[in-house]
């Protein structure tokens, strides 16, 4: 494990997504997940990444043999994560605090209770057990050659029912060795102002290196994080898209743009911040979640202009509308179509897709009116360019780009007996004068229609060769009539250049699906430059 | 219009969701819609609705004339948003400002630049005369007898760019006559320091009343909210659940429940905090918006316990690990199945459910590893508790809760060359030493296999006749390989008296979507008392 960020000590971005955030709900990570998330964190370059618990979860055991083996870390410091020893028993002897030895991390994070009542009513032992706990844990560790940094659980309560033991546990924990000493406001109540105060005044009675560990509960952890910084601590811990428990850890996004962007610090190694949209847009998809499509800097939206006042303003001067260039992390500025945009905004969009409207106002009026009315029966184009695209070239060209035209498809699920299932499709289509019938079997409807159309369409367009459906999004509007509901699919298609995104809408999911796979071999054929022939 | 609230004025919490809350992507807005949202922020008791900008939108103009006369507000005056005068004409023969009269609001707010660089480069005028734009038009507007609020479009920026600018346009709607000018972040860069200290001074040098209007950008839009009324804002413009452009804006529920739960504060009527989840919910609904699970204090996953660690010392003293009580907002705690829990876990939730687990702790280390197996496989229970239930009985019990067995289903969906489908199910299944065969169509294959599978069973359990989906939800796992993925499908079902959630999961949608409808008819004849035979 070599480190050769070229940042110093003095800062740390600690990135807790394998530990804390996998307390989300709806997150469960196995041993390759944390391994491709740990890939992702070091290419960001956070200097640690906490992996886990080991010890306490074969999993995370696992994981930091794995990570030691497969892993050639380039910023990151990997951290294991457990707590301090068992009340009573010597920390050598302790099985919990072994395992965080043998799992080999040169950096340890020990959990330490800094509220009075957790002590006594979780714990349950004295108030000077515990500090001996902090005290003993710490100085075993750095004994056996580790850097050790202290979260202190539920501090920011703690402090409040009773300061001088909240602090007595800093001063302990800093005393024994510990490099970093994290202040947690573990249950996520508390505001800036509150977080400010407290640091400020703890630095000034402890001396201790601070870090701060917040969590969302108040919708203020980035603040939070933030306040703590402004009052002097050194050492930021955040977890990926701000997953973790309830409503989340502090997200390491935000975090790090601000302290880049507005603090003027160097948190990263050079030239990372402009990776962030893409590193989070890759950790989602490891943990299964849809990226939050609103979520600061990174989100689709985040630079995504919709009202058409706006839009005409922007044809002036960008910068006047946003607080950040968005190509610093990585985002792009979109123009949305959408029946709240008016002509400038479809204007704008034509030419960020290479079609110049600017003369025709009567076809900007004429793609304003079919965008309403479309969006009114469901489509949504924000989500779908590919579609977008194509519906702009039939009104530009008066006809939609027309590659094969399609006669009938079925499509069949069958339930067997004995529990298996058997899908098959079935499309009747004329491409190039010349009638097809392609029958092919799927591990879904959806699937076996995909095939049917690609057995039917690859004799004649080689090119659909290269096509592979990359995503598959299924949206019911109108969800209090349950299965009655109308049906929005979203397909992303790519070719191994590029990806592009079609829609389709209809009073069944079968149905949608087959329009955005329309839409998809469509704008597949139109983007391997194929002539038209229907 | 009659407003009965029993807060006085001197701080308003101020609704835009109407009009800034609409330009969030992916929202479109009925007059219906508006109409909808405007009665359920009434009834959570906000002072005033932001209804839209009468006059430069029909829907809005309508939308004004429809309030005034169908709706009887209790708590919140409505508002129109406009601008002020153009440059060069008289308000009183601007149409824009005749439009905001003839709307009927009392209160009108309206936007002004304050920023140097976009009175010269998007409005196109002189410093001066925009100054002189702001004071003819709150005046025309207050000798007709309206209360005047200003929005200073982008004040930030513009205090940092020219400072003394900034502010003559904060005096100038003051001594015309605005009661309150609102300093706005609009394009959301701002973090809460920065706004405490340009508050704080522009007070100080004005002596205003002053607003806040921020817009989520940098991730903390709530905590800079907070900062302004710490800086002496009375006055906060928030939006239900964040809604906005781009990242979006303040979101009401977490300032609302800052201020009053956190500052002690009290900003809405007696007991409406309580209703916060309950109106956060029902409005996502009407903008068809899938609630975010992970809203501060609102959403499903807020108080929500996963780990094992916490779930055990929960047992002891919840409020050790919340930071505030969730019945005061509406919202539960609840415990989370889930393949991380532990046995504590499985037994508060069997409490929940009314099963007592608590003596046999070989049976609850069998629902431990079932629920692990099949959480593996993509079940999850999180959010199906009465597929839980199911699997929690059938291992209390030995066997599974059987009402019906089915033999095989079939499902056909046919595109016919007029474009229309044809959807159709056949189930063949044994009920009551009965063998059924039945066949129904539906708009859709799972809306077809619900009918069939109702066609089959009604005879022998009237009791389905009450049962109604009210909402179908469809998650592909493992989004990278398009349509070859996994699929998960939650079904919601009704009896008239209560819902519950089922889940299913197969390689293909139909499949998936059957076994959640299995497991929805199976309990909802639990939940009629129907003793099981198979």
């Amino acid at each position: 494990m070599t480190v050769t960020s070229e940042l110093d000590d003095s800062f740390h971005v600690f990135d807790t997504t394998l530990r804390d955030g996998a307390q989300r709900e709806g997150i469960n990570l196995t041993v390759a997940d944390k391994l491709a998330i740990a890939r992702h964190l070091d290419d960001y370059g956070v200097g640690f990444i906490e992996g886990g618990w080991p010890g306490a979860n074969p999993r995370d055991t696992e994981f930091f043999a794995r990570a030691r083996k497969e892993i050639d870390f380039r910023h990151a410091q990997l951290v294991a994560f457990g707590a301090t020893r068992r009340a009573g028993a010597k920390a050598a002897e302790d099985p919990q605090v072994r395992a965080l030895l043998e799992s080999g991390a040169e950096v340890i994070t020990l959990v330490a209770k800094s509220h009075d009542r957790h002590v006594e009513l979780a714990l349950r032992t004295t108030l000077d057990e515990n500090l001996a706990m902090v005290r003993d844990t710490v100085s075993h560790l750095r004994a056996e050659g580790r850097r050790v940094f202290v979260d202190c659980e539920h501090f920011f309560d703690g402090y409040r029912a009773n300061p001088e033991y909240a602090k007595a546990v800093v001063r302990t924990a800093a005393e024994a060795g510990a490099d970093v000493v994290v202040l947690c406001d573990t249950n996520g109540g508390m505001l800036p102002a509150q977080i400010q105060a407290v640091v400020a005044t703890v630095l000034a009675d402890t001396g201790a290196r601070l870090g701060i560990h917040t969590q969302d509960d108040t919708g203020c952890a980035v603040a939070n994080t933030l306040a703590a910084v402004d009052a002097g601590a050194t050492h930021v811990q955040c977890t990926a898209n701000g997953y973790g428990e309830r409503v989340g850890n502090a997200n390491l996004f935000p975090v790090v743009a601000a302290l880049e962007l507005k603090y003027g610090m160097r948190v990263l190694p050079e030239g990372r911040l402009r990776e962030t949209t893409r590193i989070s847009h890759a950790i989602a998809e490891v943990v299964n979640l849809t990226p939050s499509t609103h979520q600061p800097y990174v989100g689709v939206s985040a630079f995504a202009h919709k009202a058409g006042l706006h839009a005409s303003a922007i044809k002036v001067d960008p910068d006047l509308y946003q607080h950040t260039d968005p190509a610093l992390v990585g985002n792009t500025m979109r123009m949305l179509v959408s029946d709240m945009a008016g002509r400038a905004s479809i204007e704008l969009k034509g030419k960020e897709l290479g079609i110049d409207l600017g003369g025709d106002r009567e076809l900007v009026g004429r793609v304003v009116e079919r965008v309403k009315e479309r969006e009114l029966r469901g489509y949504t184009y924000e989500a779908a360019d590919a579609s977008f695209e194509l519906l702009l070239r039939a009104e530009v060209e008066g006809a939609p780009l027309s590659y094969f035209s399609v006669e009938s498809w079925r499509a069949i699920v069958e339930d067997r007996p004995d529990g298996s299932h058997a899908n098959e499709a079935t499309v009747k289509l004329w491409a190039k004068g010349e009638r097809i019938v392609a029958t092919a079997e799927g591990n879904g409807p959806v699937n076996a229609l995909d095939r049917a159309l690609r057995v039917a369409l690859e004799k004649i367009y080689p090119q659909l060769a290269k096509l592979e459906l990359v995503d598959y999004k299924v949206r019911i509007l109108e969800g209090v009539h349950g299965t009655q509901s109308t049906t929005r699919v979203l397909i992303s298609t790519g070719d191994g250049t590029g990806e592009w995104s079609t829609v389709g809408v209809a009073e069944n999911v079968i149905a949608a699906s087959w329009q955005a796979l329309e839409d998809a071999y469509t704008y597949g054929l139109l983007r391997a430059g194929v002539t038209p022939a229907p």
